[in-house]
């Protein structure tokens, strides 16, 4: 087990590297905070490249800390913690993930795609609801954003690991649903459009929702088999994405 | 029309004080910024005091504003609008607005009660999804968030001036409903409870959504008729409260 104890550490200030995409995605690491989605990281075998804890993130998960490879841990000081740390009250443990290779995945069941949702909190609401609803994956398309900033890991609640998130071109993910037989959805605040609820028995499928202020793109809108829509009732011009995803999902998958 | 060119204005410091929870309810005032959301609150009737513009709003808004009563505007200037703004790129124009005096609600069709949900981007989203689904009103019992900060403000995006939405403590409210023959439903993460899909046919239904962290609160579902769940499928634990919110609204609403 190393200790570090100075802010100053050359390692350390790396580490805070890490709070920027780039460095992000040149290095394949990322930073998660707190017991809970460590835990939820380490169960899932995601690849655990260090486990930083002060004192006291050691009093209150010891014997946790004692079960994992020792060669991963690191004490360090309050002071460096609280410098690594995103959060206003650091939780006592930061742990440093190596991000998954890509996944041989299988286009089977219902997956989510992503076009430029540009809110970190909507994506990873969005993630953990596809997880929740049982869905087969999620694909991030172009200008949809990176899953990897602290805000959208609080939000996912360690569902990336329970699922493929995959950042993938829409348009190549598009004819690869096609040539598997699999019809892809498009949503649209458009009354034209078929109202969900008609949507039932569908065993696989691909639903995509679209940016928060334009919906998802006409030429994606082309590419899709239907465009589906929400009816709204009431006198609001349109739902929130997440939730609009929500509703979506737990529908196909409960209708199946 | 009054013309304020200096911050150091009286009335403009006593608009600030409106940015903190007590004066607003002290003045029974609040404010909203942006176009969108005063255009809303004027064609729903809202109780507008003044509506304050720069020489941006001015331009692009002149039609609109000579419609509007003239001893409501107020002309500033741009340091003025930068000094009472939240936003980081003030829109151009501010109105303050009387809240709502107490309405005479009437108890029919589906109303949503939040109990103690404390996040207020979830209250304004529930709210939104509530007037998209075509429910009737909306109730916030104790603890939960204010609705006139400028974040919920913004996530409603004007719904709350179509459909009432009331401070109440709870137990008072669900006694109203016992006692008007509508069903009272808690909501809970337990596969004991009735999956939400066996629901139908529902003219009129109180449906209680809790606390981010807790759920709802024991001696609530204490009161309630039945207890449902939305089936969790994958790995997930739980869904975010204003997501299994729309996902019972929607259905509710829509299986009526």
């Amino acid at each position: 087990m190393k200790e570090i104890l100075s802010t100053k550490n050359t390692m350390i200030k790396e580490l805070k590297k890490l709070h920027k995409k780039k460095h992000r995605e040149d290095n394949q690491e990322y930073m998660i905070e707190g017991f809970h989605l460590i835990e939820e990281a380490v169960k899932a075998n995601a690849q655990i490249k260090w486990i930083l804890f002060n004192q006291r993130g050691e009093s209150e998960w010891s014997a946790w800390l004692n079960n994992q490879s020792q060669e991963q841990l690191i004490r360090v000081s309050d002071e460096v913690l609280e410098s690594i740390s995103e959060l206003p009250t650091p939780q006592g443990m930061i742990a440093i993930i190596m991000m998954p290779t890509e996944e041989d995945i299988q286009l089977e069941g219902g997956w989510l795609l992503l076009d430029n949702v540009q809110d970190p909190g909507n994506v990873g609401t969005m993630i953990r609801t596809a997880d929740a609803a049982g869905l087969s994956g999620v694909i991030l398309g172009e200008g949809s954003s990176d899953i990897y900033n602290t805000k959208v890991l609080r939000a996912m609640q360690g569902s990336n690991y329970h699922l493929p998130v995959i950042r993938k071109p829409l348009v190549e993910m598009i004819n690869k649903f096609k040539a598997a037989k699999i019809p892809v959805y498009g949503t649209e605040l458009n009354p034209e459009a078929i109202a969900y609820q008609k949507l039932t028995g569908l065993d696989q499928y691909a639903l995509i929702m679209g940016n928060e202020g334009q919906g998802v793109s006409s030429e994606i809108l082309e590419l899709t088999d239907e465009t589906i829509y929400i009816p709204i009732r009431g006198a609001a011009e349109s739902l929130n994405v997440a939730i609009a995803a929500g509703i979506l999902m737990y529908h196909l998958e409960l209708n199946k």
